[in-house]
């Protein structure tokens, strides 16, 4: 089975959310979970019976620690050990809902980077109006980019679309705000320029709305900019699921149009959920790094687990290496 | 009756659901519509004995002219002369459905900017999760900001927020990738640090999920930040609304359940339709100025007639006015 490095140290609900989603994914024959962190707070959370491997370590990256001090002083933290049983090949992947900027920090240092890629960007995953997936891409590492960068995201897009989600020519869209040439910021414009020359079925601007309807598979931002959309797309969300319950629980006729319609919500409920999709990967890194919300339950972890094993399955970032050769070799 | 020049060529339903909005707005005693635009479209769209003014113009802006080019070659167009009207004082507001880059290019050059003032901004009005109007701004006029533009978008939602919403001390956030003071972009740090100088209820960075849930009354940002997170809520609300129209036309159970709770889904859609909110303001130049959506109907244009004739009666131009002259006289 493969193996994966799970940071029991790091989330809101660390440690015994993240062994009970460890377990569970053990349990349902999903994967090999290694537990890394302080055995002494693990061993009694785990089943007397339990066969998941321990991995020791003194110290764990606290939430709200700056990612260089991270990186300085916690180089024994359950964080940085699971990215290191990852480079030496004892298991396959990293799943870590800690702290996210010292997730990418560490990735990056213990992993290193694919040739090719200047700045690593986390994928996420979410649910369209048609039912399918779709990725954005930066979702939060980077903030201040440059078109070249974009550039790369596009690319880091198409090879997951194309190997992760299966789809042969995903449609690969630049976020902007309007899809007419004349749109876009500075930065956008120089990245337009930029990825038309590459090989990939690229859409040219997208805009807000086709985030959401199905229209593009892969959308590229900034981190700024991503990050904004997918948690306006989280707040709207949320605000509309309120609007519904307030009003459907003011009336006996409300409650019983739910009572007809459960099944309709519960469905809503899951697709708008982001627990259902586990994590997001963390591409550009040589391996396979799924970074969770903080607030991850056992079922976020068991699901990021399973997404884990399946890219590293997919061989995802050996696909991404041999692509960024084309372009690196083209250049040279 | 406050009179308001409507702009009747432009948008994809001109002249017809212009005129109709208008003769709605004048027919319920809102505001005393002048619809300006082609003489010879209007008439015959109007009722036999109405007595809605008509200003001909020989030319229109076209939806997709640049702005550059129609500031040129349109001076005689029906959306400039409904500014003209507005600055000889013959109406109090102006509002428009016709190509809204063109729309701010002439609302400056016709109106002028208020003092202090260098960039006018798009403002939207959206409903949040608390049931309260929350200001966002800017909504896409200016996609390339300098710190000193947001500090302005700053104080202008917060004197719309006052005056326009009746907030006493209405809640400001700039718009970020997190709460914390080591988030945001170049852009938004240095703009930090100036709107923390401004006299208002400042809360410092917000994120995304604050657009909608009413935690925050003015949200700040640049144009294309504030275009994509407007437009990603568009399409959240979408997404969802197809989703649970199709999950409930799918069996009988689900047509039953919508049946007892067709009263809370008609309160959703209108929730989420822009048209219940009219426009959005031009904010930031000398008068009051309504820019609608390309798609207006009916519904939608009457609104705006509305909410200008609002504006216009609470004076919020002369408001900003004042205050900008507190600020600038510091700097002097």
């Amino acid at each position: 089975m493969v193996k994966i490095a799970v940071d029991a140290m790091g989330g809101d609900h660390a440690p015994s959310a993240i062994v009970r989603g460890a377990e569970a994914a053990w349990g349902e024959g999903i994967a090999e979970p290694v537990l890394v962190g302080d055995e002494q707070s693990i061993r009694p959370l785990l089943g007397a019976d339990s066969k998941i491997e321990v991995v020791h370590t003194p110290t764990s990256v606290e939430m709200h620690e700056s990612p260089s001090s991270a990186l300085r002083r916690k180089r024994d933290s359950s964080m940085n050990k699971a990215y290191a049983l990852h480079r030496s090949g004892e298991v396959e992947a990293v799943v870590t809902a800690g702290n996210s900027g010292a997730a990418m920090a560490f990735a990056i240092f213990t992993l290193g980077r694919i040739q090719g890629i200047e700045r690593p960007a986390i994928m996420s995953l979410h649910p369209t109006a048609r039912g399918a997936l779709a990725l954005l891409l930066d979702a939060g590492g980077n903030v201040d980019c440059k078109p070249g960068h974009l550039f790369q995201f596009a690319i880091m897009g198409h090879v997951y679309a194309k190997y992760a989600l299966g789809i042969e020519r995903p449609r690969v869209g630049l976020l902007s705000n309007g899809e007419e040439e004349t749109k876009g910021n500075e930065l956008t414009r120089e990245a337009h320029a930029l990825i038309r020359g590459a090989n990939i079925n690229y859409a040219g601007y997208v805009e807000g709305t086709d985030v959401h309807n199905g229209s593009t598979d892969v959308v590229v931002s900034d981190g700024f900019v991503g990050n904004v959309a997918l948690k306006v797309s989280e707040g709207v969300a949320e605000a509309i699921t309120t609007l519904l319950k307030e009003r459907i629980g003011k009336s006996f006729r409300g409650k019983l149009g739910y009572f007809f319609l459960s099944d309709v919500f519960k469905e809503l409920a899951r697709t708008v959920d982001y627990s259902e999709y586990g994590g997001a990967p963390l591409v550009g890194v040589n391996g396979v790094s799924i970074i969770c919300h903080g607030k991850s339950t056992e079922k976020a972890i068991k699901n990021a687990i399973g997404q884990a094993k399946d890219f590293a399955s997919k061989k995802i970032h050996v696909h991404l290496t041999e692509t960024m050769r084309e372009y690196t070799n083209k250049e040279s």
